[in-house]
């Protein structure tokens, strides 16, 4: 073995791009552990069906330290066979302690070993990937909550529509947040699984302990059984991959929802992280650095997930390059979404949110968003088409003049006659005509509650 | 209202690309009916809650059936406004008789129509997706049950590894096939909701009636009901894809599996269908049209589900783009996997196995993949290094003589010594090194009754 | 023959998603009539290098007509083969009067027929979406130079930046317009070719005549004559896919750019055609529906080229799926940029630019985009540190008062000792500060009249 | 400046994926390096247009030496702005000596400096992938020349079909390679180009000399000099992302022929370099390997693609969040091509081509391929019906005796009336049915020969 590598992972885009914790459960010094927890878990599971003493097992366990081992030497040497697995094992059996080195990966095949490692990886990576989901979910929470009735405009086609309150806008974000958070522990409990098979997926050379073993490593391991092997059925990988690429919309959505509102002309939030994002001589320049770097981490996931759907029609026992060419992607995307969630997170928990700012905004069209109600209101005096008419001239005589259409509206006897000063001024509150926003915060809320066993 | 478009919507490369009947289901027809159900529907929900009598929900429930629409002329007049919706509620409410055209789409934005019938058409096309899957399952299970003990070789990066049966590498498909329509399933089931939100999310002409119409839309619709609208949250379609994906990935490695398996030099299976494939002349040549087309379509799948994951990042209440940029490839996914389903059903329910021709490929290495299990046979005696340098010997002698390996060992008097020739030929039968093969495959058969409820 | 289909293929969505003249050239009418030419040009090369009489050629040649061949028909016949070529040989076969018809399709093979008709499609759909990417930069290089001096605030993380004019903005959009339509046009020209090879490449039933009856085919057809066939080496469309990439990646990026500046908070632009994109009660609300639509079609681009790019490794002499997987996202790929193209051009033709609005809006900081120029001016007289401190402590204090910079500056001693008040005016005239601005706009334009050789 | 990162950036799957001289050319050392060039080169430039003395742009490059600086520490900074060029100019100010430190980075933005470094990355990236491909078209013309008459069976959908020859075959390859670097060649040559234009790009810092220091820069740095700013306008990158997503597309087709090729069953090459890729128990197993990994690495390039098309809508002057998410795929493409050339160019020089096999191969069919030249044979005799039933129902008859076709014909009356042995045995030649083979491949090899002006 050959003195380890650097400490030191971390590098030049990692800070924007590879931000949080998962980054770390991706690195090469990760994918050695968990590579060696495979080797060990399996020692150990050929102990427990009594295909070999507890003391090798014991012994191979004990050498399986990622420290002690060169990635670099050991990813260079890869190039002779095709797979890190090879020169691992190689090192692996010299580190070894007496007899039992003979018993190193035995009845494995190197892609028993990589495969079971990815799914170890994924399994760590996605506990504070979800950590950081979950902690941006509850800060959507507590701003949908806090926000439930701070009127603003709502856009489509980013064009003002109709109010909505921001608490509402919280709250779809936090249902999108929830229901990625629900598939990505649902995956994670139930479809990452150990993969192990031998060379072709018989377990031959495990004669009729195979299934023991395979049962027993799950359980080492703390990954799900499956029926048999998974080697050339990507299934599992895609699946989790899906999940991720869902997460990764979700954050993307947000993110673009906060630098359209950060924009300097709408101005209704920012992000308030003192010192990051500032600019000495523009005052009122606050780069949205959080949401801008979650946006460019989760647009890297419908490439990555088309890598590893496209990598999934693998050659009989064992592919002859999509199984290869699902190690960087495979990281890539855990890496990306966990940096997505880790940015997300620290956006929604720094948000300043300026309701004066979105009521001002809203009445930017003074009273436009309204008209619809105003027609409604006057239906049952005047009919539908005359009410439709007087309204929708009225809207367009305001907007001509650029005054109010309450005051427009005012001048108009027949609405006069069927509205009084005060009704028109009720008709025309935004506040007032925001439909069912109260129930569906608090119906996201509830179910942000009963999956997160937490009160709101 | 013009007349109807031609009842053919079949194309040129339809048979080929558009298999079986999901393409129906995503055709310009099935749109249209399935947003006039929406329609429908909504009127009905909100008959249900008393906004509207039941009369004009039924007369608008009346006039909802596509035949009296034109595809081509709404889609053109769409350019206007950006949806086909607009359009399409003008043509209805000019269909509809009386009082009750003013109600039609009553509280509805476009968005609801078209997003709350892609749900539709999603769960209509996975029926008959599923059918095909399931077949193609029940197909694979028949295959893994009927060649339980049919050796054949096991390859690995293409080369010839160890000996499996025919009846595990169709288990494995089974498995994969079966995992697939289980989530796809479960998407079906739990995650394809009705859209209602009104112009941005509020329900707001709706007033407090809004969740109980939303409720009652969903129960109209067969589908789920979700906590708020999900206008610009697209995780639903998202997971959708991502379920579509991984079946097209599992269609694609069965029928690269199948295409290998067919080339003349293999010639272990080939497709059945009298009349498709041949060649007047060429008789040997069988083209595996069927695998070969399943293949065509699953390969759409990774940039389709990249072109949806991309276009998660909806703006505000309404995206001013990636809303429109789903509709192709939502359709498109749907169209692909279902044919991809259809034409590997097609290959496994007609797929002829030739077993001799799969023992005769596994004897061209004349016994080299059963090298390994000499060795360990003589261990013991020999001791684990001189074991294995004598078989390495003589497997590289056997190789350079084109001999088989059993007559180089017979001829070595350490072999002669602990091996006599019937258990040197009992360990060279590759029948006799298949480890768990059979219970592996029992394990697949046994899940998918399990998840069938169907003894196989 | 039976009956020929419908004349119209329009579809739902295709106003919006199939916009402008490329997508009747992706029509099956259209591919049906490329096969046809192909076909005929075939018959015409072989005549031309002695293999048959021209009387033959022309018998086929007249038969060649679309309109008498059923598309569906031929469609669902071509599940038997695996493509359209065969049923639509034998079709035209029965078309073709005496013995000529025993001429039909001779020495190619049904890839040659596609390959060669799907480089004619190609060709033929440039032309008219070259016409309105040309036609969109023509738009773009009006903008820029009756723009040229139309102040407004550069953006950069969507907060206001430095001051630039509206005529750089559309000349950035020119100069991305030219690129990716020098580069589509580059490729029209070069690059795509005709296909011709027979069964496997050899032009075998040709004997020595064949690579005559190639250049022959080439000539007839308007296409690039290849080295040898190409039927598996596939650079030719994965090249075409790129530059229809790019180019969607052009589109997009101005789309965005409108749709921002359409905001009902930035109210820079706004789409000009009558009638389109308006809300009758909203009459401030003008959806930006041909930016919206070509973003849209243009985001479809990264997945449909990786689907191309994906189908790449064509296996030996014809790929077993790879082939057939081109087929939808050639098509696809060639409507959406066409619709993005036709859209564009529509857009940025009709586009409505309010200066005064931009003015306005770049006045919204007050002055302080404006900072840096003043730090500047003054470092020759107070040093660089000394400069920038002053200055930075005024824009500090002017955010937070809400006052102008201008105001606050002019109360420091130090300022008005070095500037008078006009030199301090013009220092905050964002006018006078726009570095090359008028230059690279000229810049642009001019490499826009040499691309087209036209005097802009 | 804290001390060095360690001089090793290689990792574990390195050696698999990252092979070749191109993933040094994209690490973090190199990135740096090549900003630092940039500033360096900004400083030149900006002396040579007379705005700082050249004593001053000395000491800056002087500085700008890679290894004083620490990516590490760089990176984790990164994430307060957004980018790593904020801490790098802070550090490379800290490191210049005396006054010139005030002039670092003078006028540019960051995103000047990384998209600048990004083009020199690129070609100094491409210049090894360009000898790679290069190395690898030699190759293939070696193959081409040397198998011109290697007969073999061409195989359409994996099934044999005709006869070609590997040289053919090869020659394919080449005219795929030697387009893939024509293109690449010309995008590196004319399509990198400098990028600078200051925060909103007016080059408003520069004044008047904005565009005399942009030309300078392109001098300096050897890139091409743009019209103006393509900060937003993202082209040029597309480009080069096609042009590579092309090229693996090539790698990945050769590389599937080869594994196939390989194949067990098949025999027909194997990679020939000793001690890779082979089994000590399985001597006839020899892991392709090159062919493998060469696969793997291409196989990223659609999802990298699409990646680097969907980040192309940058908003404004500067994207919030799409230039961002650029950096990682950019990078990962590069080395994916680059890793894939480099094996690809591995497995072609040491590729052990057996021709006796090969001919074996053919074989197999008895002659079934010839049939169709048969058939034309005959047809001046016995017509064309007449002709294509005799010779279909001898090769039916053939196949199902499994007999040689030969013989099947030869005792046919009508055959042996018109076709002595000697003209049906020259018939059924393999060898006599290649059409323009030789031709063809001639073609191929001169027009490598003219692209690299070398005779082959």
């Amino acid at each position: 073995m050959r003195p380890p590598s650097s400490p030191s992972e971390r590098g030049l885009f990692d800070g924007v791009l590879g931000r949080g914790p998962v980054a770390a459960e991706v690195a090469d010094r990760a994918w050695l552990q968990a590579m060696l927890d495979v080797e060990a878990g399996l020692a150990r599971a050929q102990a427990r069906a009594g295909l070999l003493p507890a003391e090798h097992a014991d012994a191979i366990a004990a050498a399986c330290v990622a420290e002690r081992f060169d990635a670099a030497a050991i990813g260079a040497e890869a190039a002779q066979t095709g797979n890190p697995v090879v020169p691992l094992v190689a090192a692996l059996t010299g580190a070894v302690e007496g007899d039992a080195a003979g018993q190193v990966h035995r009845g494995a095949t190197s892609q028993d070993i990589l495969d079971s490692a990815a799914m170890l990886i994924a399994h760590r990576a996605l506990g504070p990937l979800l950590d950081d989901l979950d902690g941006a979910a509850r800060a959507a929470a507590a701003l949908a909550e806090h926000h439930r009735d701070t009127v603003m405009a709502g856009r489509t086609l980013l064009q003002q529509a109709l109010p909505v309150t921001f608490g509402l806008k919280a709250a779809e974000w936090l249902a999108g947040l929830d229901e990625v958070v629900a598939r990505l522990a649902d995956v994670r409990l139930h479809r990452l699984a150990v993969q192990l098979g031998g060379a072709a997926g018989t377990l031959a050379s495990l004669s009729e302990a195979g299934p023991e073993v395979l049962a027993n490593l799950a359980d080492e391991l703390g990954l799900a059984e499956p029926p048999l092997a998974w080697h050339t059925i990507r299934v599992r990988p895609a699946e989790l991959a899906g999940a991720l690429g869902a997460a990764c919309g979700v954050v993307a959505k947000i993110g673009r929802d906060v630098t359209l509102m950060a924009q300097t002309e709408v101005a209704e939030v920012s992000e308030g992280v003192p010192g990051r994002g500032g600019s000495s001589t523009l005052p009122h320049k606050r780069n949205p650095v959080a949401a801008v770097s979650a946006i460019a981490a989760a647009m890297r996931a419908p490439g990555l997930v088309a890598e590893l759907l496209g990598a999934m029609a693998h050659e009989h026992e064992r592919a002859a390059g999509p199984w290869h060419a699902e190690w960087r992607p495979f990281a890539a995307l855990l890496e990306a979404t966990g940096s997505a969630a880790a940015w997300l997170r620290d956006c929604l928990e720094h948000l300043d949110v300026d309701a004066e700012r979105m009521r001002a905004n809203l009445e930017l069209t003074q009273g436009a968003l309204m008209a619809e109600r105003v027609t409604t209101a006057l239906v049952p005096a005047l009919g539908r088409h005359a009410a439709h008419e007087l309204v929708q001239d009225a809207a367009r005589a305001a907007f001509a003049a650029d005054r109010p259409l309450a005051e427009v509206l005012a001048e108009h006897e027949d609405v006069r006659e069927h509205l009084d000063a005060g009704a028109l001024e009720r008709l025309l509150d935004p506040a007032g005509y925001l439909g069912a926003t109260g129930e569906l915060i608090d119906r996201a809320l509830r179910a942000h509650a009963d999956r997160t066993g937490q009160p709101t």
